[in-house]
């Protein structure tokens, strides 16, 4: 077992209950005895669901049964298997997922259409439904409404900690709660830094309204994170609003840019932000945690591009594990980027101290000064490229032995 | 001091003298005592060079200087100097180039932009050509014909051996010969995996001509091989010709189509390809040497795309270096590279053994039988992405903790 996580918060938040939502996890056996690996999230009818699901050209059964459904929109059951990500399984992993679907749909008494799924575990092995479907029944009779803490560790692999998130917020003066659940990089298989993220809200926002809120938010909360630069075939993030706040007086919103959705946007952001900051927290064998902005930039897309050039660069990931202040590998990364950048007008800051200025060392620096700066668990590191107003930030880690200890160990 | 690499070769060939050609180096103690870090060649009146730099946006002075001067594409000397890559120096680093260019121009007798600079080593500090420059008059009167080993050793930083190809081919009937040095991914400082190679030969080719034989060649030899996805600021490729041949009675040829140049280029290419091998097989910390192949591609740029996002991903490396034919990771690469692929015909092979096939494990395949192959020090990886009839082919190696260590350490 990794050894826990130095960013490991000290104390959980405590997630409310969300009128609407009712929640339950057991250990299925999947894949390892006496580990929580199954999770059943049951919604009242008229819940909506907006998600955004990953890019890969490879994606999960799961991944294709998700996309398909949420154009509809509607949903009345999640659920979530860890152990086994039925990805790369053809033709038995598209039966197992309908299995699965079917199975929900019967004990939350509703369309197959309106069960999502999410697997998460080994590649390539077929996953029997046979093994968990059993369970569904029984989970759905104890599901309770304040079990957030159950179903964040029930969709852990290797995380170290649970992550948990909830804000709260008004629309049209009637209050309203957004809780969300994250599972990150790691996984003891190992396989799939698979990243599944799951929010829950009483707000009663309609389908298209909840998808043109949600999606835009993405890229600057779990799009702007990296461990390791690898894709899974599996990301999933979803987003189930039941509408209960509508019992108590707020509206129902029909248009993503409605004025009375900005709480709702700035809590929904926050709460997939920390989502997103979390997992990274728990990234494999990570000693620092790392904010990189990129300034300067012709395009918003650009400095996004740079900056995750910058970190997702193994030679500044290995400085960083190494507390080595070592700017010239920044320099490096921003070049390779294949984005604009004025060489002779670049500047880089750790923290608040200037390192580099107008293409050179910048004359106040002094080594001892970033070596210092390089012994926080926390480092920012801030890149000016000189040829426009945009910028981006993303979040990252180092890249030490221990990650390769982890995934370099033979599947067990 | 790093072990020497297992893939060291047990003898290093001996290069022959190329007429046209001398070659000497020295330990002028730019970065530390002791260790040859300036090397000179010079070149008969007539040599031509072509070359291939790196397309960083924050490339070096050097590359900046041999880029200008590729354009009238004549050559004199070549100076290259290790333990500093005078690169992100700003005004000083050009200052640098030009009294380098200059004093070299002197002890060769020729125009400063007759002579090609490279440099690598420590990123950031500006280098005092003064430390240096005193040592070229020297270096041209001991300049000797046979000098490739030295010449090989003094471009040396990390490496754990000297990179030496060589071969010969027939123009129009007259023996030709190729020979060439390389460095590779490995520095002491460390900084930079960056990769020089220098080619010479005593064929007869004009300039432009020698620029379009050679420079589609660095495609599928330098281009093709990753060590960790890092582009240097100071890659560099240089092929000197000095035309001597033709004093033997080879054709002076002035078209890169030229059919007599057909053996040249195939000789260049088995140089090349050669050197580009070699310096893998010094990657960092490596024990595996790993050739990934791309087949059933839509355009050979997305198989080399597809075959990149195998090679470089970290979960696919730690792999390989764990030994674990974890193939799931393969299916994950393919996914993120974002290329057109279809999920449902992939098929994968380690070596002959066939792993997966159209979209699933393949039936016959037993996890022993991988685990068999990766024990293997030369793993292939081949994998059909069933859109279409292109491919290509890149070489890379594992990621392991003596990566991160090499590269974790503070510089000294």
């Amino acid at each position: 077992m990794a050894k826990i996580s130095p960013f490991a918060p000290k104390r959980l938040p405590a997630l409310p209950a969300i009128d609407g939502v009712r929640l339950a996890a057991c250990a299925a056996g999947i894949r390892y005895p006496g580990r929580t690996d199954l999770l059943l999230a049951l919604f009242d009818a008229g819940t909506t669901v907006a998600g955004v699901l990953t890019r890969s050209k490879t994606a999960s059964a799961a991944v294709e049964w998700c996309r398909e459904h949420l154009r509809h929109g509607m949903a009345r059951a999640l659920v979530v298997n860890s152990g086994n990500a039925n990805a790369f399984t053809g033709m038995r992993g598209r039966e197992a997922v309908k299995q699965t679907a079917h199975a929900a749909a019967e004990v939350a008494n509703c369309l197959d259409a309106d069960v999502y799924i999410a697997s998460t575990g080994v590649i390539g092995e077929p996953l029997d439904p046979g093994k968990f479907i059993g369970f569904l029944s029984d989970l759905a009779d104890k599901a309770e409404a304040d079990a957030y803490e159950m179903a964040g560790r029930a969709i852990m692999t290797t995380d170290t900690f649970p992550k948990l998130a909830t804000r709260s917020c008004h629309i049209d003066g009637v209050d309203v709660t957004i809780n969300g659940i994250a599972k990150g990089a790691g996984m003891i298989e190992p396989d799939m830094a698979t990243m599944l993220a799951f929010m829950f809200t009483d707000a009663a926002i309609e389908p298209k309204a909840l998808h043109e809120v949600m999606a835009p938010l993405v890229k600057d909360s779990f799009n702007a994170i990296t461990i390791d630069s690898d894709t899974s075939t599996s990301d999933t993030a979803l987003l189930f609003a039941t509408g209960a706040a509508a019992n108590r007086g707020a509206p129902r919103i029909s248009d993503g840019d409605d004025p009375r959705l900005k709480g709702f946007r700035a809590a929904l952001f926050a709460v997939m932000r920390e989502l997103a900051h979390q997992i990274v927290k728990d990234g494999e064998g990570l000693t620092k945690f790392v904010t990189v902005t990129v300034t300067g930039a012709e395009t918003e897309d650009a400095a996004r591009a740079i900056a995750k050039s910058i970190g997702n660069s193994p030679l500044v990931k290995t400085a960083l594990a190494g507390e080595d202040p070592n700017w010239g590998r920044i320099v490096m990364a921003v070049g390779k980027a294949g984005e604009a950048a004025d060489r002779d007008r670049l500047a880089i800051w750790f923290g608040d101290i200037a390192v580099a200025k107008d293409g050179e060392v910048a004359p106040s620096y002094r080594e001892e000064q970033g070596a210092t700066y390089m012994k926080r668990p926390e480092i920012e590191i801030t890149v000016d490229v000189g040829v426009g107003a945009e910028r981006a930030t993303i979040w990252t880690c180092d890249l030490t032995k221990e990650y390769i200890a982890i995934n370099a160990d033979y599947r067990s």
